[in-house]
Protein backbone atom coordinates (compact mmCIF):
# COMPACT_ATOMS: atom_id res chain seq x y z
CA UNK A 1 0.00 0.00 0.00
CA UNK A 2 3.06 2.09 0.98
CA UNK A 3 4.20 2.85 -2.37
CA UNK A 4 1.08 4.80 -3.73
CA UNK A 5 1.78 7.31 -1.58
CA UNK A 6 5.58 7.78 -2.61
CA UNK A 7 7.72 9.80 -4.88
CA UNK A 8 11.23 8.78 -5.63
CA UNK A 9 12.04 9.98 -8.89
CA UNK A 10 10.68 13.19 -11.27
CA UNK A 11 7.58 11.65 -13.05
CA UNK A 12 3.89 12.01 -11.23
CA UNK A 13 4.62 14.63 -8.96
CA UNK A 14 1.72 17.14 -9.67
CA UNK A 15 -0.45 16.66 -6.45
CA UNK A 16 -3.37 16.20 -8.05
CA UNK A 17 -2.64 13.02 -8.95
CA UNK A 18 -3.19 12.20 -4.86
CA UNK A 19 -6.80 12.38 -3.66
CA UNK A 20 -6.53 14.15 0.14
CA UNK A 21 -9.36 12.21 0.82
CA UNK A 22 -8.63 8.55 0.12
CA UNK A 23 -8.81 6.43 2.89
CA UNK A 24 -7.27 3.27 0.95
CA UNK A 25 -10.52 1.27 0.84
CA UNK A 26 -11.18 1.16 4.52
CA UNK A 27 -14.31 2.73 5.48
CA UNK A 28 -14.07 3.72 9.14
CA UNK A 29 -11.12 4.10 11.86
CA UNK A 30 -12.67 1.09 13.27
CA UNK A 31 -11.71 -1.21 10.68
CA UNK A 32 -7.75 -0.77 11.74
CA UNK A 33 -8.22 -0.13 14.98
CA UNK A 34 -6.71 -3.60 16.23
CA UNK A 35 -3.60 -3.77 13.69
CA UNK A 36 -2.74 0.46 14.70
CA UNK A 37 -2.29 -0.98 18.29
CA UNK A 38 -0.28 -3.60 16.95
CA UNK A 39 2.02 -1.95 15.23
CA UNK A 40 2.17 1.00 17.88
CA UNK A 41 3.62 -2.10 20.07
CA UNK A 42 5.64 -3.01 17.19
CA UNK A 43 7.04 0.52 17.36
CA UNK A 44 7.86 0.27 20.65
CA UNK A 45 9.89 -2.40 20.51
CA UNK A 46 11.62 -1.42 17.79
CA UNK A 47 12.34 1.75 19.17
CA UNK A 48 14.06 0.05 22.25
CA UNK A 49 16.33 -2.07 19.67
CA UNK A 50 17.19 1.51 17.73
CA UNK A 51 18.21 2.93 21.15
CA UNK A 52 20.49 -0.22 22.40
CA UNK A 53 22.14 -0.67 19.15
CA UNK A 54 22.71 2.81 18.51
CA UNK A 55 23.46 1.87 14.71
CA UNK A 56 20.91 4.56 13.18
CA UNK A 57 18.77 7.71 13.70
CA UNK A 58 15.79 8.24 12.57
CA UNK A 59 14.18 11.75 11.02
CA UNK A 60 10.14 11.65 10.47
CA UNK A 61 10.13 14.74 8.36
CA UNK A 62 6.64 16.55 8.72
CA UNK A 63 5.57 19.25 6.00
CA UNK A 64 1.95 20.53 4.86
CA UNK A 65 0.01 23.72 4.65
CA UNK A 66 -2.13 25.20 7.94
CA UNK A 67 -4.10 22.65 9.34
CA UNK A 68 -3.19 19.77 7.57
CA UNK A 69 -2.48 18.15 10.87
CA UNK A 70 1.21 18.03 11.71
CA UNK A 71 0.58 18.26 15.34
CA UNK A 72 -1.84 16.06 15.73
CA UNK A 73 0.30 13.59 14.16
CA UNK A 74 2.90 13.73 15.82
CA UNK A 75 0.49 13.48 19.36
CA UNK A 76 -1.31 10.45 17.81
CA UNK A 77 1.55 8.37 16.05
CA UNK A 78 4.43 9.12 18.01
CA UNK A 79 3.61 10.16 21.25
CA UNK A 80 3.50 6.96 22.76
CA UNK A 81 7.23 6.80 21.98
CA UNK A 82 10.00 6.34 24.83
CA UNK A 83 10.39 9.93 24.89
CA UNK A 84 14.44 9.26 26.37
CA UNK A 85 14.81 8.17 22.78
CA UNK A 86 12.70 10.76 21.18
CA UNK A 87 11.38 14.35 20.53
CA UNK A 88 9.80 16.54 18.42
CA UNK A 89 11.70 19.68 17.10
CA UNK A 90 8.95 22.39 15.93
CA UNK A 91 10.50 25.16 13.64
CA UNK A 92 8.41 28.73 13.65
CA UNK A 93 9.54 31.82 12.12
CA UNK A 94 13.33 31.87 12.50
CA UNK A 95 14.84 34.02 15.52
CA UNK A 96 17.21 37.17 14.30
CA UNK A 97 20.50 34.97 15.22
CA UNK A 98 18.95 32.43 13.15
CA UNK A 99 18.46 34.39 10.06
CA UNK A 100 21.60 35.37 10.41
CA UNK A 101 23.07 31.80 9.63
CA UNK A 102 22.54 29.67 6.21
CA UNK A 103 19.53 28.12 5.91
CA UNK A 104 20.08 24.64 7.15
CA UNK A 105 21.91 25.56 10.31
CA UNK A 106 19.44 25.91 12.92
CA UNK A 107 17.56 22.30 11.31
CA UNK A 108 21.38 20.53 11.50
CA UNK A 109 21.56 20.83 15.28
CA UNK A 110 18.19 19.37 15.79
CA UNK A 111 19.11 16.07 13.67
CA UNK A 112 18.96 13.20 15.83
CA UNK A 113 22.14 11.41 17.00
CA UNK A 114 22.39 7.31 16.43
CA UNK A 115 19.69 5.55 18.51
CA UNK A 116 17.49 8.43 18.49
CA UNK A 117 14.15 9.18 16.55
CA UNK A 118 13.18 13.47 16.12
CA UNK A 119 10.30 14.42 14.34
CA UNK A 120 10.68 17.87 12.79
CA UNK A 121 7.15 19.50 12.76
CA UNK A 122 8.12 21.97 9.58
CA UNK A 123 12.13 21.93 8.76
CA UNK A 124 13.99 23.91 6.05
CA UNK A 125 12.02 23.10 3.60
CA UNK A 126 10.32 26.27 4.75
CA UNK A 127 13.00 27.72 3.39
CA UNK A 128 12.30 27.03 -0.23
CA UNK A 129 8.43 27.41 0.11
CA UNK A 130 7.02 30.26 2.45
CA UNK A 131 9.58 32.56 0.94
CA UNK A 132 9.16 31.43 -2.44
CA UNK A 133 5.51 31.74 -2.21
CA UNK A 134 6.38 35.40 -0.75
CA UNK A 135 8.94 36.50 -3.16
CA UNK A 136 11.70 36.40 -0.13
CA UNK A 137 13.59 34.23 -2.68
CA UNK A 138 14.10 34.35 -6.59
CA UNK A 139 13.55 30.73 -8.56
CA UNK A 140 17.27 30.66 -8.98
CA UNK A 141 17.78 30.99 -5.17
CA UNK A 142 15.17 28.03 -4.55
CA UNK A 143 17.08 25.75 -7.32
CA UNK A 144 20.16 26.32 -5.37
CA UNK A 145 18.89 26.08 -1.84
CA UNK A 146 17.23 22.76 -2.96
CA UNK A 147 20.53 21.32 -4.78
CA UNK A 148 22.06 21.93 -0.87
CA UNK A 149 19.01 20.04 0.58
CA UNK A 150 19.96 17.26 -1.46
CA UNK A 151 23.80 17.36 -0.41
CA UNK A 152 22.76 17.91 2.80
CA UNK A 153 20.42 15.43 2.85
CA UNK A 154 23.04 12.21 0.98
CA UNK A 155 25.31 13.37 3.70
CA UNK A 156 22.72 12.82 6.48
CA UNK A 157 21.49 9.23 4.88
CA UNK A 158 25.47 8.01 4.60
CA UNK A 159 26.23 8.92 7.91
CA UNK A 160 23.22 6.54 8.80
CA UNK A 161 20.07 8.87 9.63
CA UNK A 162 16.16 7.37 8.41
CA UNK A 163 14.82 10.11 6.33
CA UNK A 164 11.24 9.73 6.23
CA UNK A 165 9.98 13.08 4.52
CA UNK A 166 5.85 13.52 4.65
CA UNK A 167 3.91 15.50 3.38
CA UNK A 168 0.15 15.79 5.02
CA UNK A 169 -2.14 16.17 2.12
CA UNK A 170 -5.34 17.90 2.51
CA UNK A 171 -8.19 19.98 0.16
CA UNK A 172 -8.61 23.63 0.64
CA UNK A 173 -12.20 22.92 1.61
CA UNK A 174 -10.65 20.73 4.87
CA UNK A 175 -8.90 23.55 5.61
CA UNK A 176 -11.14 26.37 5.77
CA UNK A 177 -13.38 23.29 7.70
CA UNK A 178 -10.90 23.19 10.61
CA UNK A 179 -10.45 26.92 10.99
CA UNK A 180 -14.20 27.63 11.65
CA UNK A 181 -13.52 24.43 14.06
CA UNK A 182 -10.57 26.27 15.55
CA UNK A 183 -13.06 29.32 15.92
CA UNK A 184 -15.96 27.52 17.11
CA UNK A 185 -13.98 25.85 19.99
CA UNK A 186 -12.71 28.03 23.31
CA UNK A 187 -10.27 25.10 23.88
CA UNK A 188 -9.10 24.93 20.58
CA UNK A 189 -9.52 28.70 19.76
CA UNK A 190 -5.61 29.89 21.00
CA UNK A 191 -4.38 27.74 18.23
CA UNK A 192 -6.11 30.19 15.78
CA UNK A 193 -3.49 33.13 14.29
CA UNK A 194 -5.37 35.61 11.56
CA UNK A 195 -1.99 34.90 9.10
CA UNK A 196 -3.92 31.57 8.43
CA UNK A 197 -6.66 32.58 7.06
CA UNK A 198 -4.39 35.49 4.90
CA UNK A 199 -2.19 32.47 3.72
CA UNK A 200 -5.41 30.54 2.13
CA UNK A 201 -4.48 33.30 -0.83
CA UNK A 202 -1.46 32.00 -1.91
CA UNK A 203 -2.79 28.31 -1.50
CA UNK A 204 -1.84 27.65 -5.46
CA UNK A 205 1.59 29.28 -4.81
CA UNK A 206 1.58 26.80 -2.26
CA UNK A 207 0.74 23.67 -4.16
CA UNK A 208 3.46 25.44 -6.95
CA UNK A 209 6.11 25.48 -4.89
CA UNK A 210 5.72 21.95 -3.18
CA UNK A 211 5.67 20.22 -6.55
CA UNK A 212 8.89 21.64 -7.22
CA UNK A 213 9.98 20.78 -4.13
CA UNK A 214 9.12 17.05 -4.91
CA UNK A 215 10.43 16.90 -8.18
CA UNK A 216 13.98 18.80 -7.24
CA UNK A 217 14.35 16.42 -3.66
CA UNK A 218 12.14 13.36 -4.42
CA UNK A 219 15.21 11.03 -4.19
CA UNK A 220 15.93 7.15 -3.54
CA UNK A 221 17.85 8.02 -0.48
CA UNK A 222 15.42 10.74 0.87
CA UNK A 223 11.79 9.71 -0.85
CA UNK A 224 8.83 12.23 -0.03
CA UNK A 225 5.48 10.81 0.92
CA UNK A 226 2.21 12.29 0.13
CA UNK A 227 0.10 11.17 3.15
CA UNK A 228 -3.63 11.80 2.62
CA UNK A 229 -4.54 13.85 5.54
CA UNK A 230 -8.56 14.92 5.50
CA UNK A 231 -9.81 11.81 7.23
CA UNK A 232 -7.57 12.36 10.05
CA UNK A 233 -6.99 8.38 11.30
CA UNK A 234 -6.06 7.41 7.78
CA UNK A 235 -3.36 9.92 7.93
CA UNK A 236 -2.22 8.81 11.67
CA UNK A 237 -2.52 4.81 9.85
CA UNK A 238 -0.20 5.66 6.85
CA UNK A 239 2.05 7.46 8.89
CA UNK A 240 2.52 4.88 11.52
CA UNK A 241 2.73 2.04 8.81
CA UNK A 242 5.58 4.52 7.12
CA UNK A 243 7.58 5.03 9.81
CA UNK A 244 7.06 1.00 11.08
CA UNK A 245 8.22 -0.30 7.64
CA UNK A 246 11.30 1.75 7.39
CA UNK A 247 12.42 0.75 10.80
CA UNK A 248 11.89 -2.75 9.60
CA UNK A 249 14.09 -2.63 6.95
CA UNK A 250 16.87 -1.63 9.38
CA UNK A 251 17.40 -4.98 10.36
CA UNK A 252 17.87 -3.80 13.67
CA UNK A 253 18.83 -5.83 17.15
CA UNK A 254 20.59 -5.65 20.54
CA UNK A 255 24.24 -5.28 21.23
CA UNK A 256 25.82 -8.38 22.28
CA UNK A 257 27.21 -8.32 25.69
CA UNK A 258 31.33 -7.66 25.87
CA UNK A 259 33.72 -10.15 27.50
CA UNK A 260 33.79 -8.28 30.61
CA UNK A 261 29.78 -8.47 30.72
CA UNK A 262 29.75 -12.03 29.92
CA UNK A 263 32.55 -12.98 32.56
CA UNK A 264 30.16 -11.27 35.43
CA UNK A 265 26.85 -12.88 34.35
CA UNK A 266 28.53 -16.12 34.70
CA UNK A 267 30.18 -15.08 38.42
CA UNK A 268 26.38 -14.01 39.38
CA UNK A 269 24.92 -17.26 38.00
CA UNK A 270 22.71 -15.75 36.47
CA UNK A 271 23.21 -17.39 33.36
CA UNK A 272 22.74 -21.02 34.35
CA UNK A 273 21.07 -23.33 32.01
CA UNK A 274 17.29 -24.03 32.88
CA UNK A 275 16.98 -26.94 35.18
CA UNK A 276 17.11 -30.63 33.11
CA UNK A 277 13.34 -32.06 33.08
CA UNK A 278 13.52 -35.99 34.18
CA UNK B 1 -0.89 11.48 50.91
CA UNK B 2 2.11 13.21 49.21
CA UNK B 3 3.14 15.56 52.59
CA UNK B 4 4.54 12.43 53.76
CA UNK B 5 7.29 12.48 50.83
CA UNK B 6 7.92 15.90 50.69
CA UNK B 7 11.09 17.76 52.43
CA UNK B 8 11.25 21.87 52.64
CA UNK B 9 12.95 22.78 55.67
CA UNK B 10 16.25 21.17 57.52
CA UNK B 11 14.51 18.74 59.80
CA UNK B 12 13.87 14.88 59.33
CA UNK B 13 16.41 14.60 56.45
CA UNK B 14 17.51 11.00 57.24
CA UNK B 15 17.21 8.83 54.48
CA UNK B 16 16.20 6.21 57.56
CA UNK B 17 12.94 7.76 58.19
CA UNK B 18 11.49 6.85 54.59
CA UNK B 19 10.68 3.34 53.01
CA UNK B 20 11.73 2.42 49.96
CA UNK B 21 9.50 -0.62 50.79
CA UNK B 22 6.35 1.75 50.98
CA UNK B 23 2.96 1.43 48.95
CA UNK B 24 0.79 3.91 51.38
CA UNK B 25 -1.40 1.28 52.62
CA UNK B 26 -2.24 -0.16 48.38
CA UNK B 27 -1.60 -3.86 48.80
CA UNK B 28 -1.06 -3.80 44.68
CA UNK B 29 -1.04 -2.31 41.09
CA UNK B 30 -4.76 -3.44 40.48
CA UNK B 31 -5.72 -1.17 43.55
CA UNK B 32 -4.90 2.24 41.87
CA UNK B 33 -5.22 1.18 38.29
CA UNK B 34 -8.45 3.13 37.31
CA UNK B 35 -7.16 6.16 39.35
CA UNK B 36 -3.74 6.44 37.36
CA UNK B 37 -5.58 6.44 34.56
CA UNK B 38 -7.89 8.92 35.16
CA UNK B 39 -4.67 11.11 36.61
CA UNK B 40 -3.10 10.47 33.30
CA UNK B 41 -6.02 11.80 31.07
CA UNK B 42 -6.35 14.61 33.72
CA UNK B 43 -2.04 15.68 33.24
CA UNK B 44 -3.13 15.90 29.22
CA UNK B 45 -5.28 18.48 29.76
CA UNK B 46 -3.39 20.41 31.90
CA UNK B 47 -0.44 19.77 29.53
CA UNK B 48 -2.91 21.57 26.91
CA UNK B 49 -3.85 24.30 29.01
CA UNK B 50 -0.13 25.10 29.86
CA UNK B 51 1.05 24.92 26.14
CA UNK B 52 -1.52 27.19 25.52
CA UNK B 53 -1.36 30.01 28.40
CA UNK B 54 2.10 30.24 28.16
CA UNK B 55 2.58 30.96 32.02
CA UNK B 56 4.63 28.88 33.40
CA UNK B 57 7.22 25.94 32.72
CA UNK B 58 7.45 22.95 34.29
CA UNK B 59 10.62 20.74 35.18
CA UNK B 60 10.32 17.49 36.61
CA UNK B 61 13.87 17.14 37.98
CA UNK B 62 14.85 12.76 39.01
CA UNK B 63 17.62 11.82 41.16
CA UNK B 64 18.45 8.46 42.72
CA UNK B 65 20.72 5.63 42.37
CA UNK B 66 21.84 3.09 39.42
CA UNK B 67 18.66 1.35 39.06
CA UNK B 68 16.57 3.45 40.61
CA UNK B 69 14.20 3.75 37.85
CA UNK B 70 14.74 7.48 36.63
CA UNK B 71 14.40 6.23 32.98
CA UNK B 72 11.50 3.57 33.41
CA UNK B 73 9.19 6.70 35.73
CA UNK B 74 10.06 9.09 32.83
CA UNK B 75 8.64 6.08 29.94
CA UNK B 76 5.87 5.13 32.21
CA UNK B 77 4.95 8.75 33.80
CA UNK B 78 5.53 11.35 30.84
CA UNK B 79 5.43 9.23 27.76
CA UNK B 80 1.49 10.15 27.09
CA UNK B 81 2.36 13.69 26.90
CA UNK B 82 2.37 15.51 24.00
CA UNK B 83 5.85 15.46 22.59
CA UNK B 84 5.17 19.00 21.48
CA UNK B 85 5.04 20.61 24.40
CA UNK B 86 7.39 18.31 26.50
CA UNK B 87 10.81 16.45 26.33
CA UNK B 88 13.03 14.62 28.39
CA UNK B 89 16.97 15.41 28.93
CA UNK B 90 19.79 12.70 30.12
CA UNK B 91 22.47 14.15 31.53
CA UNK B 92 25.89 11.74 31.32
CA UNK B 93 29.20 12.51 32.23
CA UNK B 94 29.74 15.49 30.49
CA UNK B 95 31.62 15.84 27.59
CA UNK B 96 35.17 18.25 27.75
CA UNK B 97 33.35 21.58 26.14
CA UNK B 98 30.69 21.24 29.18
CA UNK B 99 33.42 20.74 32.16
CA UNK B 100 34.96 23.80 30.48
CA UNK B 101 32.09 25.82 31.81
CA UNK B 102 30.38 26.42 35.22
CA UNK B 103 28.69 23.22 36.78
CA UNK B 104 25.10 24.79 35.63
CA UNK B 105 26.25 25.93 31.98
CA UNK B 106 24.92 22.28 30.36
CA UNK B 107 21.31 22.31 32.57
CA UNK B 108 20.59 25.55 32.41
CA UNK B 109 20.61 25.58 28.56
CA UNK B 110 18.33 22.43 28.67
CA UNK B 111 15.68 24.47 31.27
CA UNK B 112 12.07 24.16 29.97
CA UNK B 113 10.65 27.34 28.00
CA UNK B 114 7.57 28.94 29.21
CA UNK B 115 4.15 26.51 28.15
CA UNK B 116 6.79 23.54 28.18
CA UNK B 117 7.01 20.30 30.30
CA UNK B 118 10.86 19.40 30.95
CA UNK B 119 11.92 15.74 32.92
CA UNK B 120 15.86 16.24 33.77
CA UNK B 121 17.48 12.18 34.09
CA UNK B 122 19.97 13.12 36.39
CA UNK B 123 21.14 17.35 36.48
CA UNK B 124 23.35 19.83 38.38
CA UNK B 125 23.18 17.27 41.21
CA UNK B 126 25.68 14.95 40.09
CA UNK B 127 27.99 17.83 40.57
CA UNK B 128 27.47 17.69 44.41
CA UNK B 129 27.16 13.78 44.62
CA UNK B 130 29.82 11.87 42.41
CA UNK B 131 31.85 14.29 42.36
CA UNK B 132 31.79 14.46 45.87
CA UNK B 133 31.84 10.77 46.43
CA UNK B 134 35.05 10.02 44.45
CA UNK B 135 36.99 12.88 46.10
CA UNK B 136 36.96 14.99 42.99
CA UNK B 137 35.42 17.97 45.02
CA UNK B 138 35.46 18.87 48.65
CA UNK B 139 33.01 19.72 51.47
CA UNK B 140 33.93 23.71 51.09
CA UNK B 141 33.14 23.58 47.22
CA UNK B 142 30.24 21.73 47.56
CA UNK B 143 28.87 23.61 50.32
CA UNK B 144 29.42 26.94 47.63
CA UNK B 145 27.97 24.85 44.39
CA UNK B 146 24.44 23.72 46.78
CA UNK B 147 24.83 27.81 47.55
CA UNK B 148 24.38 28.63 44.02
CA UNK B 149 21.78 25.39 42.91
CA UNK B 150 19.54 27.25 45.92
CA UNK B 151 19.88 30.72 43.73
CA UNK B 152 19.51 29.39 40.58
CA UNK B 153 16.58 27.52 41.84
CA UNK B 154 14.81 30.65 43.16
CA UNK B 155 15.46 32.57 40.17
CA UNK B 156 13.87 29.94 38.23
CA UNK B 157 11.03 29.81 40.24
CA UNK B 158 11.01 33.75 40.07
CA UNK B 159 10.57 33.14 36.12
CA UNK B 160 7.51 31.04 36.54
CA UNK B 161 9.15 27.85 36.11
CA UNK B 162 7.68 25.39 38.54
CA UNK B 163 10.39 22.63 39.94
CA UNK B 164 9.51 19.48 41.32
CA UNK B 165 12.63 17.65 42.61
CA UNK B 166 12.60 13.99 43.31
CA UNK B 167 14.41 11.34 44.75
CA UNK B 168 13.53 7.67 43.63
CA UNK B 169 14.44 6.19 46.72
CA UNK B 170 15.26 2.45 46.64
CA UNK B 171 16.86 -0.16 48.83
CA UNK B 172 20.91 -1.53 48.34
CA UNK B 173 19.67 -5.04 48.25
CA UNK B 174 16.57 -4.19 45.75
CA UNK B 175 19.58 -2.72 43.11
CA UNK B 176 21.39 -5.85 43.33
CA UNK B 177 18.49 -7.66 42.41
CA UNK B 178 17.68 -4.97 39.00
CA UNK B 179 21.73 -5.52 38.45
CA UNK B 180 20.70 -9.68 37.95
CA UNK B 181 17.58 -9.25 36.16
CA UNK B 182 19.53 -6.96 33.97
CA UNK B 183 22.54 -9.35 33.20
CA UNK B 184 20.18 -12.43 33.08
CA UNK B 185 17.81 -10.77 30.11
CA UNK B 186 19.14 -10.50 26.50
CA UNK B 187 17.49 -7.64 26.01
CA UNK B 188 18.20 -5.78 29.09
CA UNK B 189 21.69 -6.94 29.09
CA UNK B 190 23.19 -3.60 27.50
CA UNK B 191 21.93 -1.46 30.23
CA UNK B 192 24.28 -2.69 32.28
CA UNK B 193 27.17 -0.79 33.35
CA UNK B 194 30.24 -2.73 34.69
CA UNK B 195 31.05 0.37 36.82
CA UNK B 196 27.47 0.00 38.06
CA UNK B 197 28.42 -2.84 40.58
CA UNK B 198 31.49 -0.71 41.64
CA UNK B 199 29.51 2.04 42.51
CA UNK B 200 28.10 -0.52 45.02
CA UNK B 201 30.93 -0.30 47.18
CA UNK B 202 29.62 3.62 47.81
CA UNK B 203 26.77 3.14 48.66
CA UNK B 204 26.49 4.92 52.16
CA UNK B 205 29.28 7.46 50.87
CA UNK B 206 25.93 8.43 48.26
CA UNK B 207 23.47 8.19 51.01
CA UNK B 208 25.38 11.17 53.32
CA UNK B 209 25.62 13.27 50.28
CA UNK B 210 22.35 12.74 49.25
CA UNK B 211 21.25 13.88 53.01
CA UNK B 212 23.44 16.57 52.77
CA UNK B 213 21.82 17.71 49.40
CA UNK B 214 18.40 17.79 51.08
CA UNK B 215 19.61 19.75 54.24
CA UNK B 216 21.15 22.53 52.17
CA UNK B 217 18.54 22.41 48.80
CA UNK B 218 15.31 21.68 50.21
CA UNK B 219 13.45 24.90 50.31
CA UNK B 220 9.69 26.24 50.37
CA UNK B 221 10.17 27.36 46.58
CA UNK B 222 12.13 23.73 45.80
CA UNK B 223 11.09 21.18 47.96
CA UNK B 224 12.48 17.41 47.56
CA UNK B 225 10.60 14.83 47.10
CA UNK B 226 11.50 11.43 48.62
CA UNK B 227 9.76 9.08 46.29
CA UNK B 228 9.63 5.24 47.37
CA UNK B 229 10.99 2.99 44.42
CA UNK B 230 11.00 -0.48 45.05
CA UNK B 231 7.56 -1.20 44.06
CA UNK B 232 7.58 0.20 40.48
CA UNK B 233 3.76 1.15 40.43
CA UNK B 234 4.03 2.66 43.45
CA UNK B 235 6.91 4.96 42.39
CA UNK B 236 4.67 5.89 39.55
CA UNK B 237 1.53 6.38 41.32
CA UNK B 238 3.35 8.91 43.46
CA UNK B 239 5.45 10.62 40.71
CA UNK B 240 2.09 11.14 38.57
CA UNK B 241 0.44 12.67 41.44
CA UNK B 242 2.82 14.71 42.51
CA UNK B 243 3.26 16.34 38.63
CA UNK B 244 -0.70 16.84 38.70
CA UNK B 245 -1.11 18.46 41.93
CA UNK B 246 1.44 20.83 41.09
CA UNK B 247 0.48 21.55 37.95
CA UNK B 248 -3.71 21.79 39.47
CA UNK B 249 -2.24 24.44 41.90
CA UNK B 250 -0.67 26.72 38.94
CA UNK B 251 -4.51 27.31 38.45
CA UNK B 252 -4.38 27.70 34.50
CA UNK B 253 -6.60 28.86 31.63
CA UNK B 254 -7.25 29.45 28.09
CA UNK B 255 -5.86 32.35 27.11
CA UNK B 256 -9.18 34.91 25.44
CA UNK B 257 -9.04 35.43 22.03
CA UNK B 258 -8.09 38.92 20.95
CA UNK B 259 -10.03 41.41 19.19
CA UNK B 260 -9.46 41.16 15.83
CA UNK B 261 -10.17 36.77 16.24
CA UNK B 262 -13.54 37.77 18.17
CA UNK B 263 -14.10 39.72 15.04
CA UNK B 264 -13.45 36.87 12.75
CA UNK B 265 -15.16 34.46 15.15
CA UNK B 266 -18.49 36.50 14.31
CA UNK B 267 -17.67 37.06 10.63
CA UNK B 268 -17.47 33.39 10.16
CA UNK B 269 -20.71 32.89 12.16
CA UNK B 270 -19.29 30.35 13.98
CA UNK B 271 -20.39 31.88 17.26
CA UNK B 272 -24.09 31.43 17.21
CA UNK B 273 -26.32 30.79 19.94
CA UNK B 274 -27.52 27.68 19.73
CA UNK B 275 -31.14 27.93 18.34
CA UNK B 276 -34.22 28.20 21.13
CA UNK B 277 -36.49 25.05 22.22
CA UNK B 278 -39.61 26.12 21.48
Amino acid sequence: MLKNYRLTKAEKHGLSHFDPKDTGGFASKEEIQDEFQHMERKLGHLQDKLFASKTNGVLVLFQGMDCSGKDGVIKKVLSNLNPLGFRAESFKAPTSEESAHDFLWRTHKAVPAKGYITAFNRSYYEDVLITRVHGTIQDDEAATRMKHIRHFEKMLTNNGILLIKIFLHISPEFQLEKIRERLSNPEKVWKFDPSDLNERQYWSSYIDAYEDVFRQTATKYAPWHIVPANERWFRDYVVLQLILSSLEKLDLSYPEPDIETRKLMEQLHVSEPPPQSS
